[in-house]
């Protein structure tokens, strides 16, 4: 029989090329990925090698206070043992923070219902030193009030396109965004993206939209337009990686 | 004529030997310290070397938010350039927050009147990877009413020779504690002091002493013989650098 275990994690990616493995086949050596040491720690506490699926494949240098990730072992595992041990494991910039069996329907990704990203800014002209791996330092003027229009603006069904970095319009950009919300924090505000699915780097690509309207260098109502035209080079830039959080993942329950 | 300038710095310690050049006259390298590094950078922008003088020798591994310097300059400087210029050439862990031009009067360390220190404790099992350099782990249990009700014996005027790392009792060792408080805040609580003065190594020893008896090793009613003392070693070990941080010195103005 076999058992399905479900992890929450997180991790500081700042040193990492990002969630997933990749493996380049002797044309390099493979670079450092978090899924690549939650699999050694695994291996190293399991005797066997495992395949662990994540909920969200997070880039270079993002970062995730609830990365969701699932394995199924053979053998019968303690969770507390197995939450201790993979700690111990680990570098200390990835964490396990729960552990716990879950039925063999469970699937990290394909069950995942919701999402929760964060995305950090900082607002004021010197940037505290703490706050330089994990908040972008937006240098331009950024009007709070046209931020919050802005990301409203965004909530509710649309075709992201525009913002997903792969090739052309289909049918699958299409997401719903529950809530975007712009929340103050010392030295400036996150950016709160919940929603039923993300696209690749679409988060960073709607905050580099925000950030060109609440700067004064794009109307609110250019934001539509940007949307009909189903093409990633009709939007802005996309943000950095830093300043990005995959904080939740909900699942039905 | 010479004009003072007051700097407000930050810095995040974790690579740093502290705040203070150590010159070890070739018995080995220097190791690279916050003043050493706002020495070169001053020195590239006003062409000359300055003397600066900090308000607090912070060890180490301890982080600064408000961190006050002083330096004289022949030359008349413009704060907001000098501001722009120093964090410009500084390494991004150390940033100047604040420049302002000052009474001839004025001393970074003689002239303060009151200090304020944060100790940052995680408290729960898991530590999140983002407050590993900033809060320490405390492993134990911990109960948050007796931390509360030893920080508040702390309050007052006390001989602090116990909690000094340097030689024996003398009248040097009398400071005045303002406010001790706890402080909840995400996954542990900040230990906040406020005072006219502290000896080296004082809030970690202190820190260190107030754990012990939020952990039920030591009841509160021993503090009272552990000052009366007068002895370093009747006191329990200091807690690690990494969860201090020098938050704030206060002037007569």
């Amino acid at each position: 029989m076999s058992h399905k275990i479900k992890l929450l994690i997180a991790y500081d990616g700042t040193a990492y090329s990002g969630w997933q493995i990749q493996n380049l086949k002797g044309i390099g050596p493979d670079p450092i990925s978090i899924q690549g040491e939650l699999n050694k720690a695994l291996k190293t506490f399991l005797g066997v090698p495992v395949k662990t699926v994540g909920a969200g494949r997070t880039d270079a240098g993002v970062h995730a206070e609830g990365q969701v990730v699932h394995f199924t072992s053979e053998e019968p595992v303690d969770p507390y043992r197995l939450l201790r041990s993979l700690n111990g494991l680990l570098p200390d910039d990835i964490r396990v923070k729960e552990v716990e069996q879950v039925e063999d329907a469970f699937h990290a990704l394909y069950s995942a219902k919701r999402k929760v990203y964060h995305y950090h800014l900082t607002l004021s002209q010197v940037q505290e030193p703490f706050s330089r791996r994990y908040a972008y330092h937006v240098r331009k003027k950024i009007d709070v009030e046209l931020l919050r229009q802005a990301a409203s603006w965004l909530v509710g069904t649309h075709d992201f396109t525009s913002f997903a970095n792969h090739g052309g319009s289909h049918h699958h950009a299409v997401r719903t965004l529950y809530r975007v919300e712009v929340v103050e924090e010392k030295g400036g505000v996150r950016l709160e993206f919940e929603g039923n699915g993300f696209l690749y780097k679409m988060v960073r690509n709607l905050t580099g939209l925000l950030l060109e309207v609440a700067s004064g260098k794009l109307p609110v109502q250019a934001m539509s337009s940007i949307f009909a035209a189903k093409d990633r080079r009709k939007a802005p830039r996309a943000v950095p990686p830093h300043g990005l959080f995959l904080v939740h993942v909900g699942y039905d329950s």
